[in-house]
């Protein structure tokens, strides 16, 4: 932690501020400039809070020098966490592809779906089961009849499944049906379903919040590294910002910045960022390009009778094209699908 | 709903929107313009998705006209709702104040603060035994022993309680020793936890969500009023902005706003929305002025210590002086404390 | 300048980066810390771009210590400036009042609202003749001509003018008129046209600019004050949020923080920062109670025929009334109207 | 524009409403729902205020169904928008590169930079003489030495010149050295600028502001187009969000955005977007996957002396590698370089 002491104060109140940085358990460098006087304090615990400092009388500045987060730094891991799951591994060099409806509706549409989507290449089959919607009037999902259906149709046809969670409560009953956890945007600092998650053995995929920045994000993967499980990888599915034209911003440049500070595999879910199926991809193939390690795509074989988010899934036919052109970006940058 | 076609689309395009219009279950009613035309959708439900409606071919532009809330409206319950409480009254001529520490961390703490804040006239004790830190390696709260420390401080000194819940399997815990489960801005959007509250008989205070609109607000207390609760109560903490000297901005109209489009009563914190102990007074008078119904203010004996949120704290001669002033202001705008 | 350096990074990278350092003319001290090393880098100057550190092979992380602003900051000048105009002193006791229409439309307008508002107590009439407009079709003010309109019904009521100015080329004409120069939110980094203004004799009132931060803020005062010019107040209108309700967010809290980082005075002007009429009451008296120097209103006789803005303009009786209100609140705090 | 009125008011009412609507010129129809009555104006013109609607008694809602920008706009010219100069087209099959320093130094940096960026592909050079920089202690530029030096640079090396234009006053002197004429995202609303590069005839590229939407943009390309000016270029660079690894945050999806509103070109310029020069390639390569019709790179071939933004610059090599790069990748979407 570096503390800037405002200038021209007297030798006394410089003294207090060390004797207090010491009680906090600091070791204190001075540095004396021509105008101001910079202390280096050494040994910040990752909990402790700056403002305490920053109130302290006659101190100007406080910046902690340290980053919070640590499980989840590239500087306390080197290599990429790979995360083996059946025959495919999130986070090496293959670029894996989440694909499925929003929500579960009912046997035909997920057999359907399913089929598609594995024939086209993906690995994983995505669908809720659990719906966190924005009005109490909308569509909850199907529940657990639900998980059974979207488990069915991934092994009928060789897939996996990913599926969303809400709360921690539904780890045991979920978890029978799934391959990877999802933890949507709005329960990224869902404190308790992070512990609880971190104490499972199942892989974790960990959406952005919608205005979370990227510190924020790695805090909260840290919360389910800290408790046990290494498995976790990151997905960026859009934040807000001031545009209307789309339902959110994708941050494409988070793909890169997560690589260099983190060693968790980065997917991208341009479907939910841009919501509307015409852009959906031109942005998955600028994800691809900026180096992504998965993609997560909304699939629909009737999406004017989907009962959530119809008008952000792809048909078929756009799908197969996805996979075809994905395939040939990836090719440019060394990867593969 | 109103649906805006696009320029010189056929008549035969026109009537297969119509007819898909009709089929999603709505009278529709054809206004024809110099240029365009406009489609006027009656009966919305409010599940129901409008880019359903969006992604149709010569569709231009649709707006959802009826708000997607309708418990929480100004419009279907035009008294205000008034929150009795023992002795105290939420949203009538009188402003309540919620005072004490961020975290419960003692029985001396509790103690020494509850009867600073009841003598200088607050009405409900506050203190979190249930903490959720960004970082997993900060202090996360005392758990039922916090509980049981701040209901035994708020009984010594004639005060109610308000505490931090953070998942629905906590309700019946935390509702043996609360008189208002408070909903964080973090969990603002947990509907599971949301849902049961909802089910319950006792008060809530729902705080915004760091960067939710007022409308995603008021969705959200409809999750807890369309389960059955009536009692609850909205608390303005601070939107994330772009702003760094302050911790979050304040939004201090939303204060009139809510009063407009709700008969839901409006309580202002303004200690988390500034984050420091010196602008706390100048934004809880400017929160007074602009109408709002109650207060909620971060007191601390000795903040130095603090477990959390120390620096935001107001010492009690701080305290002391705002209930004066608060006084001062209530009275101008025919109101009192 | 703080520069943390990378974790076990070998001696000779260490000395290449203290040698960058000395060679962009710092003095560099070394702190050796359990974990990293952080190098003091004293002696930086105003304009010296910090991520050219930052690209350093080695270099974690980099901080800026000082205050990128110099003659605009506190620690410059303890004194608050106090800017003399005619009987008034913007900066003192007094909270000055700027009232006035938006645009200046007609000879009858301009002295219909001039009378009411300096019955009122209004000390300065606003009006603009060069108006910025997002819509090239919308209309674009009166030019010259309503500059003399303003001038005259100003004097006519023993008013101050104050009026917009959008380019350089416009000081000498729009200085023959007015006695204090508007720099709108748009404009807040028009460089060129803050450099002019900084070498005029008029004070300069600068708005804040949409999503600009108060550092930036105070960094574009800082171009005026650095040509000559300390005249210059601050205004505070409105920062864009993803809140739609209002038009902007009004940051109440940025009146006790430029008041504590610097010693210009500052304007709130809730006109604009929420768009409709019947909210202009709170938001003023909430600016007055956090500590303003002055308020910005918009009144019109007629705002149904008023040529921009009319909507957010108050009713000449609502002003009277806001008057009323305004002085009662100055008092509780120790001020005058 | 859609008027929905409050629920069951009075017939007196809403026959005030109309008349007023058709005061202001609209021509009304009137659609009975079973809750609501909603109001069909017809006839709004592109610089109605809605809000006048808005604070009418009885209105609850008010929204405008046309776009408010003409000439931009795909719906009026359905033809993409190319840009001939010399050789060069933009906004046809080719993706242009403009590529060059941040800010022209001297004549030896820039004939250095020219031939590095023709040789490698680039077709117009950029580089700033007149520098619109946050502190005014910051390099401001070269002024006219620095046009003549990057005009001299380009025709040794048979590029084009693009410079940034701070204010209408230099249109004549910077018309004498460029080809294109830069908008800053500082000056996207500097609507007396705009104007008078409409009355010119040499092509416009506007960039998009800090925190402008789409819409906004496309208004301020309005302003150019409606003074007669058909030969504008929009550049995305970059908007503010709350993430603070990266400078600004690149929004991809302007790309699409942009191509379905308008009949415009759009650049990309991910070197001011995110700020460091190692995740330029990335966005770079995203841009180009994203259907962009040109890219905008700093190049230097010293950055550590640079004088401006020489951390976000590519070295000589980086850019070669980034050129062979973007050929292959627009070779996949059917373009070429």
């Amino acid at each position: 932690m570096v503390v800037v002491l405002e200038k021209n104060i007297g030798d006394k109140l410089i003294e207090d501020i060390i004797k207090h940085l010491e009680d906090f358990g600091f070791a204190v460098h001075k540095s004396t400039g021509v105008e101001q006087i910079v202390l280096g304090a050494i040994g910040v615990k990752p909990d402790f809070d700056i403002r305490k400092v920053k109130v302290l009388d006659g101190v100007s500045e406080v910046y902690r020098i340290t980053e919070p987060f640590k499980l989840a730094s590239r500087s306390f891991k080197k290599e990429d966490t790979k995360i083996k799951l059946g025959n495919s591994c999130i986070g090496e060099n293959e670029i894996i592809v989440f694909a499925g409806p929003c929500s579960v509706e009912n046997e035909h549409q997920m057999f359907t779906i399913a089929e598609i989507v594995a024939t086209a290449g993906a690995k994983i089959l995505r669908g809720g089961a659990f719906k966190p919607r924005t009005s109490p009037y909308a569509f909850q999902g199907l529940g657990e009849e639900g998980l059974k259906l979207i488990r069915n149709a991934a092994d009928a046809n060789n897939l996996l499944v990913v599926t969303e969670i809400l709360e921690a409560t539904q780890i045991d009953l979920i978890g029978k049906y799934t391959d990877i956890y999802q933890v949507g945007a709005r329960n990224m600092q869902n404190f308790p379903l992070l512990k609880e998650l971190g104490k499972t053995n199942k892989p974790v995929m960990l959406k952005r919040g919608l205005s979370a920045t990227i510190e924020e994000w790695l805090m909260s993967a840290e919360y389910i590294l800290s408790n046990g499980n290494k498995d976790v990888m990151l997905c960026e599915r859009g934040i807000r910002t001031f545009e209307t034209y789309t339902r959110n911003t994708f941050d494409v440049s988070a793909i890169p910045v997560v690589h260099k500070k983190s060693h968790l595999p980065v997917i991208a879910d341009p479907s939910h960022a841009v919501g509307l199926r015409d852009k959906v991809m031109p942005l998955a193939l600028a994800a691809v390009a900026a180096g992504t390690d998965g993609l997560m795509i909304e699939v629909h074989h009737d999406p004017e009778k989907a009962l959530s988010d119809g008008p952000q899934a792809l048909l078929p036919n756009q799908f197969i094209e996805l996979m075809k052109q994905v395939k040939l970006i990836a090719e440019v940058i060394g990867r593969k699908i």
